[in-house]
């Protein structure tokens, strides 16, 4: 049968403190249209699908939604798993109603070892779990990594296979050397690097949750969907999407899918960020990671850089800051300047503009009265 | 048909810090048992089902077991709304999976006037809603307060009636005349006081939710069932319990609930409280509301009390403390003392025993160390 495996979606995750929701929801529809366009027997999504244990009221409307939508509307069956993000016993509420519909998610390791059976696979849904419940699960104190639990769990899930079926395995683990980006929050391992990919052997496709990268991990027969937006900049140059899946032969393909903003790196100056000529040419809604080519100090910078960019999420200098030494410099010249002049490059740095004549006079006027009142310091009795 | 009626379980609510989920599953349990006994043909919960709109994964686990265990091991169909305590949005997860399962959950405005139809009956199920929704719903911008909607939303509802059935409203407001408790949080009503019952005159049965007092209202065809367990001390001469309800004659008889600790009050004094012969003949693991008629100050009271008694919500004095008269003839008294006599009452105060004489031969000893050293007030040296 025909599947698609995707994973990692961090309903409610925040970039740079941009809210994603319209980004998650624009995307998710785009997955169901591929799902449609393939014609996919069934959905599988392996894990995360919230960002945080306890996602916001937005959030759970919008998953709430889309899984309403792709299994009940749609029509597809679902098989779904919790990941470290997600809140097991929150994520289950409804999961006992969910199977009549063909969709069915399971939060907890006990529920890993009876296959979900549909046309010619055997899918065996392993939700993300701590050395703690294998220790109980299996009654074996010395359980404390997960390295040492996952033998146990396959072993487990291999008694049940029927040989005359296709085996997936759905699960959310990080795989021996696998390849990590900065968005995902690090599996506690008991100290080693995660799990041997030979363990998975068995398995005709093992769809994965946890890496946000498609090609953190090729084996001939798992693979991470990686998440379908970029969560970090760090992504910036990952192709997100979806695999498709054939269970029976194990082959997959993957399917792109297109954001609503993407993540864009700019290197220029300042001037130039904020020429019409410039920016009419590239799309100001992505968000954006902006590499400054100016040394100079930038009074009001931000401000001036999101009135044009709504979507700024980092802001860097390529050459760096002008040095101590130019610095001091110009702090040498500040000093020979006499007050009214400093006032004149001050309102020159802020507004761009030169004083007018009457703004002079007011300033002239505004310092003698000060001078006069001799509560200014010595530096104010320069002219 | 033959319904029971419930409401406002408030599931993980705390009484005076004390965690309650023991207590709400005991009694979730009992009502369980009323329905089986009454064979009850469904299962009305009228709102506020948890307590706080982000419940507790505990709280969760709770209620998604409760509910699960009811609608598909029992197998009791279950018709139930949203209370101002719940997220509406949070606990709607699920919700369009659970009709399949005769398990009714509504939760916006908009549901309401669909009719449920089981049997003899249409159950109509209004979940609390804000004067913003009823705008929106009926599109008026007049609508300012649940008053001025509720006329519209009941009329509409009427709109469906089968003169045929029977009909029953499931709701969560506040009614005009019903009597409050602590416990509840006020519903802002735009500054009138309540829902006309004589709005409710075409049900012939009124589930409501929101006061705790089975009493709180008397019509002849609408009953708050109250919260199932005491959630101050103010509802501690309630009944707690629940409505077993004929729908076609619109009769109703309360089945009681018994806590797994009750609340309670004790006046009495300090020294017969830590009296064997006292507390042996009462429940110490009730939640306990303390009026000690001592007048005096007890060191180390809460700590000395918590030892015999681990659940005290409240601890008052009957007579109030001694009157700033009597604490001064006891200060000039002190005045009088010399450090001796002083520790030898600090120690019958603080452990109601003469201090030996090898005690008494320390103390002595240690006073006169500190007086050698110089490094004691003028008090010390009077001996």
């Amino acid at each position: 049968m025909k599947v698609l495996h995707t994973a990692d979606w961090h309903i409610g995750k925040k970039l740079h403190g941009y809210d994603l929701l319209p980004d998650q929801a624009y995307i998710l529809d785009q997955i169901k249209k591929i799902a449609k366009e393939e014609a996919v027997d069934a959905i599988v999504i392996a894990g995360d699908l919230y960002d945080r244990s306890v996602p916001s009221e937005e959030s759970v409307r919008l998953l709430n939604q889309t899984i309403a939508d792709w299994n009940l509307h749609e029509g597809f069956p679902l098989l779904a798993i919790s990941g470290n993000h997600d809140s097991a016993t929150r994520l289950a509420t409804g999961a006992p109603w969910f199977n009549q519909a063909n969709f069915h998610l399971h939060t907890r390791l006990a529920e890993a070892f009876t296959p979900i059976e549909m046309a010619d696979t055997q899918f065996y849904l392993l939700p993300y779990f701590e050395p703690v419940d294998a220790r109980i699960y299996f009654e074996d104190p010395e359980l404390r990594t997960i390295q040492q639990a996952m033998p146990k769990v396959i072993q487990k899930i291999e008694e049940s296979f029927d040989p005359a079926k296709s085996h997936v395995l759905v699960s959310h683990f990080f795989v021996a050397g696998s390849s990590k980006t900065d968005s995902e929050t690090k599996i506690e391992v008991g100290g080693l690097d995660g799990i041997n990919g030979t363990l998975l052997e068995a398995f005709d496709y093992v769809a994965l949750g946890h890496l946000h990268g498609k090609d953190a991990l090729k084996l001939a027969n798992a693979r991470y969907s990686g998440s379908p937006l970029k969560y970090s900049l760090s992504e910036k140059d990952q192709t997100k999407g979806v695999w498709i899946v054939e269970t029976e032969t194990g082959e997959f393909t993957f399917r792109e899918v297109t954001p609503l903003h993407e993540i864009q790196e700019l290197q220029t100056s300042f001037a130039s960020l904020l020429d019409p000529t410039f920016y009419s040419a590239i799309d100001r809604e992505n968000y954006l990671s902006i590499l400054l080519e100016d040394r100079a100090v930038i009074p009001n910078l931000m401000n001036q850089l999101r009135q044009v960019y709504p979507r700024i999420i980092q802001v860097e200098r390529a050459n760096g800051f002008e040095t101590a030494v130019e610095a001091r410099l110009k702090t040498e010249n500040i000093k020979e300047k006499s007050p009214i002049a400093l006032t004149e490059d001050f309102f020159m740095d802020v507004s761009q503009n030169e004083l007018t004549t009457l703004q002079k006079q007011w300033i002239e006027e505004g310092l003698h009265t000060i001078l006069k009142e001799g509560g200014a310091s010595e530096c104010f009795r320069r002219k």
